[in-house]
């Protein structure tokens, strides 16, 4: 790349005013020492001064480094710029997770002035268009996008060939008059069987701009995941591209939502990644889902995928790049592979486990030598979902409880702080540890017979754990049934057992497992304790456990943000191998035993603490 | 790519088994030596047979060269192929070109058979598929057509996973049930202001399968380039649209035509390649062509344009891929640049000079080192239009024809040995040369006053001179008037002062040109030496002139066949130097001078003879 400058400008000047912005935290005034660039030959430009001399070493001067931002040019001079001195590989910290990315997305930008057409110089419009482009930055452009070649002669002649370029890779995408090089955005998806959450990220700096969700709406045709299957492939063609339809409609909804709250036009959003479970997955591409649903649980496509927008028909730039993480299994999605992602276990030499919580849950264990995963049903319980008084982690949810052993009083607190209305996934925990703490209920989970306390009632025959009466400030009386506790059994006993399997084909046990991330929707504040007494992780100490919430959310943003993640997330996909419990024979026996309450092991562990005094 | 084989298999047949054919003419006999490869570790295999010392040099077996037809498996090999050795890399000679070209097609089908899923191997369809392409041939999938991955599971099932697999390049574009590696096809189109014409080919093989053509639709709004630009420019992206349809729609009438006589599927044409001056490509584009109308005359595109079948909603394998050749100029498009492919002059030493003669001659001078371009108006008159009794070289166009110089009796030919109905551009040359010759016309062109035979006649103030009068077996008078006389004029003025710009340009003299070229529809047999004496070509030696017919239609097969081909078209697109005629300032002059008839200098090269003699 060329540069022309007058005799004496100040590097960091030249540079910046070719589009070459450098790290310069201190505003230019040689004390941050970030500008570094590496100068050829000496003699070409200025003198080192002395506020250089205080950062930069000896060693550092003599091999030509300098800061840019006192460095004068004399005559013509050949430089390289290290990677790191550039302000646009900015180091970011995605919400949730405490890793840094280095900003490099896909999506950049550039301001670009041309020369108008002569009779001397009748180059196409695209050839003068990337011509500007390698002369001014450097860039190869390999391709640009067919629709965009139909608008390009108005739009270079609108904008009087003074314009922005948006690049995804080296195609360009987008034509925009003026310099809008600052208006650059993307969004991470990721579609749950129940929500869509979406995160707006600036493109130039990474940070996070806004955050919507809106509820999947193809749960007209289902709750779960199987519902969706049976509905997409019994109707044929037509019911496929309804759910894909659906799911589609929802993504163009947060779009809206977060463009709107924002102030962002959705055609300045130019880059898109998805995760989700493979139904949604495939759903979201319109892709079969018929042998999801039929052993042996064959996905019909693993890998990454990039699409245009306009082909999926979402309301965004209709050039932007739409890309898709891969999957792992039929039961292992792209959302288990982000959470591997922003976990970063594949990168470690310590053990790790992830378990993310939901109807399905995946597991994940390894480091970055193997990582083996499974998926097994555990039922929306945590959820809310299948508990009669069960509901999400919303204002109104029992969201922690503690029952006195003396006069069974409960003592709890609701998400908001408002009047309980139900209970959310944590304080379905602390209800069944508690119940089982008390000897309220047995080992195998039934109530006891004798009553010794009006809050454990039969109705109609059927036994009940009133957590608090209407009277004593609900909105109705909040009870934890039998049915309800043995959801909570069912669901983890699969998860015990699935992690038992993934421990034994690896060959560890849980004291070798050095870290628990724990992932899903079920509440912001699971006692670890209980937890663990009811036996819904392996017996690991609390100080290795983790919940970090959105994963999956996290890791679309880091391959929304960072190249490197992205090409991390293909390589890792790869690398995960798949266990498939169904053909387990110890599945089912480690679950049958598992059902026990409390959980035998998690008993011999961990001390029982009032979760209010942890 | 890893094979297996029993011990003491032959490896012609190993190979063969796996997919890699190799070249074996002689039937497998040992006799062609054509089925070379090189074996690691000569003691893995047989011994040397006796054929194989017939074949193979001292030094070749040395370095470990065998015949895979004579060569036996004992244990494990390592065995390279050279690329010259395997039977897809056919010779084949373009229709109207001597050079051979190696058919290397983008596209290539494999017949692969897979192991259906099971519970211990649940990879995903497509991960199945690309697996069981690389360990069959070695083959890297890079991705999969969007739209196949929806069909695919389908597909895989109903094949009961045998199946025929299609890539372009390293994409998966098709996969069907069986195999039906011998059905592929391809076309190559040139898509021309007025005639559209098309190549259907085998692309196994190389081989012309079937020919076609249709009228451009285009035609009703009106003839020529300007007319065409007028229309989609004034009415908006709608006229656009609707010029984009007309031409989309004669290139799937002609797919139906040549699939219809060839009995083959739309479906099993798996490319296109597209050339055309640069108004039909954009056009074809849907590429808004206002700015080709307008000074400086500035292309829109010009780089190589890969697009999905269906993009384009052209009628053939829907994701097949149509390329679409480099433009060099707005006024030198594709076709040209395919002239330069098939006449192969981007690669001589030798100084040559294409001219492609229709309504706009483009007409390119250089070498290998060197070649500019440039492009004039010469009007329809050589393909029969604009001329009273003109018409295409089609049944009865009068082609050739000589008049005796004592009785002024006109000798003639017409095409197909009918009924003569007209006259086309041969037969035009002829005439005007023959006139001139005689003294019929002065130097400017204007009849002599007083006429020495009945045939130059005046009719209502008029001048005409009759070649065959309908008493004489014509189906009316047919003859030459003043004003077809400058028709003539014009076009060969504007042709040779192009010529004479791009020769100053150049520094070269016709002596220095050592091959002319002459490309267009005006007929199979111009003859040369009338053409030279009316001014048509700059004065080379006849025995350089060469017709090269369709030579953009022989150049759009090329780099249907052949991938590096192709690759030569984009670098010599890059590398031909447009001139543009409207600023250089002696243009003007040399077409002013180049009005005479005969031309003077052509005149003292061509020694005249009786066309019927030569």
């Amino acid at each position: 790349m060329k540069l022309e400058s007058r005799r004496g400008a100040l590097l960091l000047d030249t540079l910046k005013s070719a589009g070459l912005r450098l790290r310069s935290d201190c505003g230019g005034r040689g004390t941050c020492g970030k500008c570094r660039i590496v100068v050829k030959d000496s003699s070409r430009v200025s003198v080192v001064e002395e506020t250089e001399k205080q950062r930069l070493s000896t060693f550092e001067l003599r091999s030509g480094q300098r800061l840019a931002c006192c460095t004068h040019l004399i005559h013509d001079a050949t430089l390289s710029i290290p990677e790191e001195s550039l302000a646009t590989k900015r180091k970011f910290l995605i919400e949730g997770t405490e890793k840094p990315v280095i900003v490099d997305p896909a999506i950049r930008k550039f301001y670009v002035t041309m020369q108008k057409p002569s009779l001397s110089d009748a180059r196409s419009d695209i050839l003068r268009l990337s011509d500007s482009l390698k002369d001014a930055y450097g860039l190869e452009t390999t391709s640009v996008d067919y629709q965009l070649q139909k608008r390009l002669p108005e739009i270079l002649r609108k904008g009087e060939w003074k314009l922005t370029v948006t690049m995804w890779n080296n195609e360009i995408i987008s034509v925009e008059p003026g310099d809008t090089t600052e208006e650059a955005y993307g969004i991470a998806v990721d579609i749950g069987t129940s929500k869509i959450l979406a995160y707006l990220s600036n493109l130039a700096t990474g940070k996070l701009v806004d955050t919507g969700s809106v509820e999947n709406p193809q749960a007209i045709h289902g709750e779960d995941v199987i519902s969706r299957i049976s509905f997409a492939s019994e109707g044929g063609e037509e019911s496929l591209k309804e759910m894909q339809k659906l799911v589609v409609d929802g993504v163009n909804a947060i779009i809206q939502q977060v463009c709107s709250k924002s102030r962002h036009a959705p055609e300045q959003i130019y880059e898109m990644t998805v995760v989700g479970n493979t139904v949604m997955h495939h759903l979201f591409l319109g892709i079969p889902t018929k042998y999801l649903g039929i052993s042996p649980y064959v996905p019909a496509v693993s890998g990454p995928i990039d699409l245009k927008a306009r082909e999926l028909s979402i309301d965004m730039n209709p050039a932007a790049n739409i890309h898709v993480l891969p999957v792992i299994a039929g039961f292992v999605g792209a959302d288990a592979l982000a959470d591997v992602i922003s976990t970063e276990i594949y990168k470690s030499s310590k053990l790790s486990l992830i378990i993310d919580i939901g109807t399905n849950t995946e597991i994940i264990l390894g480091d970055k030598h193997e990582m083996i995963a499974c998926s097994c049903a555990s039922g929306p319980a945590f959820e809310g979902a299948h508990i009669k008084c069960g509901m999400k982690a919303v204002a109104g949810a029992l969201e922690k409880l503690w029952i006195e052993p003396e006069n069974y009083k409960v003592k709890y607190v609701t998400v908001g702080g408002v009047k309980p209305i139900g209970i959310c996934g944590s304080g379905i925990v602390d209800a069944v540890a508690n119940l089982s703490r008390l000897g309220l209920i047995d080992n195998s989970g039934v109530f006891v017979e004798r009553s010794p306390t009006p809050r454990l009632r039969t109705t109609k025959g059927r036994k009940e754990f009133v957590l608090v009466f209407r009277k004593e400030g609900a909105t109705r009386d909040i009870g934890i049934t039998q049915k309800d506790i043995e959801q909570i059994q069912l669901a983890k006993a699969a998860i015990y057992a699935a992690c038992y399997v993934l421990m034994k084909r690896k060959g560890v046990k849980p004291e070798n497992i050095d870290n628990v991330f724990v992932a899903g929707a079920f509440g912001n504040y699971m006692n670890l304790d209980n937890a663990k007494l009811i036996g819904l992780f392996p017996d690991v100490p609390s100080r290795s456990i983790r919940f970090v919430g959105n994963a999956a959310g996290a890791g679309a943003r880091m391959a929304l943000i960072s190249k490197k993640h992205r090409r991390t997330a293909d390589l890792v996909s790869q690398k995960i191998r798949y266990i498939e419990l169904a053909s387990d024979s110890e599945f089912q026996t480690e679950f049958a035993s598992a059902m026990f309450l409390p959980n035998k092991r998690a008993d011999r562990f961990a001390p029982f603490r009032n979760a209010f005094e942890s």
